[in-house]
């Protein structure tokens, strides 16, 4: 059992704070002593991930690397990192501590295989940045999935609906807009769809016409489950 | 300016939660770099506050002092602790570290001076701990007004109330009780009510018949006025 988990976070606050929220809402707990543990650190200046992949601009992999010892010093001995594309540089983390990093993108495409057929089409809300390292395309091809991508247009009103709600509430509109793109998924033959940004979980419209995988909620399970050794409780 | 705020935390994850959610609302942010860094411990083992100062358990002290030495080492440059009663041990932790801390008691009392008249009744919405260690009391008090303390049936209820919110779902039930309790002060004459239990602000109903000043929104303001420079967005 793992007692602390670290949380690398603040890409954006409101995820980080989702990804508390779950972990939170999945313990089972009777009273306060029972809760998991957590030191996050809700960092909202590490560099843009986006535009270290698709720009050439300043690698975010020292930064995190930082934090990840920050973290490992304050006395984790798990860490996790709720932002997809962060992911793209988690060699540099963990080259950075001999504490375990979880792969949230690798514990989203394992709950993949739960739904579906052998042969499944799995569509992906991700960041441009998250698609074009492929983190998650080579690990669903790996497995014989084909991976469905949005088309221009929809990826152009991702990326913003992503970024803004990192900086404005959200409302029905937002949500609106994101069942849209989910729609269009399902019309082209989505079996299932990875919400593969830590921001789409809080723009998820109430009712999908397909099932949207969380790779957030996925993340807190496992963390639950490691540090409570513990089923936790449905979210 | 202060960089990175410390959050002494995890009395209960819920209250830790709700104060960095309203100092993410709070942030006038253009983008994810604008918010405020925050380094929380968000620790559920930090001993029982109220059994401390009732029952001569365990003092939280040594651990709260931990924190906030670990919290600074960690790169926090200001501390805050969105929990009433474990001001109580406010002390132990300034002497930890020779980082500020904020006092949300003292922050809380200067709000209540904007409400009422001059010779106004506090309805005092507090755990048993907070209300016998007499945290809020002797500030008001020092002002020349007065405390409403609940009584004994409304003091258990809120106890069990408060207590509860730390690990099971609230609904519709615990907002109509924490409305009954607070309709019990407005009766007996409060001008204003204090929420002096950071899990009082999950439960209030959506109206209340007297205005509720919430600590962690005054927390989460004074964080961001700190951390930012900047006149916090309403929340």
């Amino acid at each position: 059992l793992s007692g602390i988990v670290g949380i690398i976070g603040g890409m954006g606050p409101q995820a980080t704070v989702d990804l508390m929220n779950k972990v939170i809402s999945m313990t089972p707990a009777d009273e306060e002593a029972d809760h998991v543990h957590m030191i996050v650190d809700c960092n909202p200046t590490v560099p843009s991930r986006t535009r270290a992949l698709l720009e050439g601009g300043k690698s975010p992999g020292p930064e995190l690397a930082l934090m990840a010892r920050r973290l490992a010093a304050a006395g984790a001995e798990l860490l996790a990192m709720p932002c997809n594309t962060a992911h793209a540089f988690l060699a540099d983390i963990r080259a950075a501590t001999d504490r375990p990093v979880l792969d949230m993108i690798d514990l989203a495409v394992d709950e993949v295989s739960a739904f579906g057929g052998t042969s499944k089409k799995v569509g992906l809300l991700a960041t441009r940045g998250t698609r074009d390292s492929r983190l998650y395309h080579e690990r669903i091809e790996r497995r014989g999935w084909t991976v469905l991508d949005l088309d221009e247009s929809e990826q152009q009103r991702l990326d913003v609906l992503t970024k803004d709600a990192k900086t404005r509430p959200i409302g029905t509109v937002e949500r609106a807009a994101m069942a849209e793109i989910i729609e269009g998924l399902e019309v082209r033959g989505a079996d299932v769809v990875v919400a593969g940004c830590t921001e789409v979980p809080l723009l998820l419209p109430e009712a999908s016409p397909v099932t949207v995988i969380d790779p957030t909620l996925v993340l807190a399970r496992e963390i639950v489950a490691r540090c409570k050794g513990a089923v936790p409780r449905a979210c």
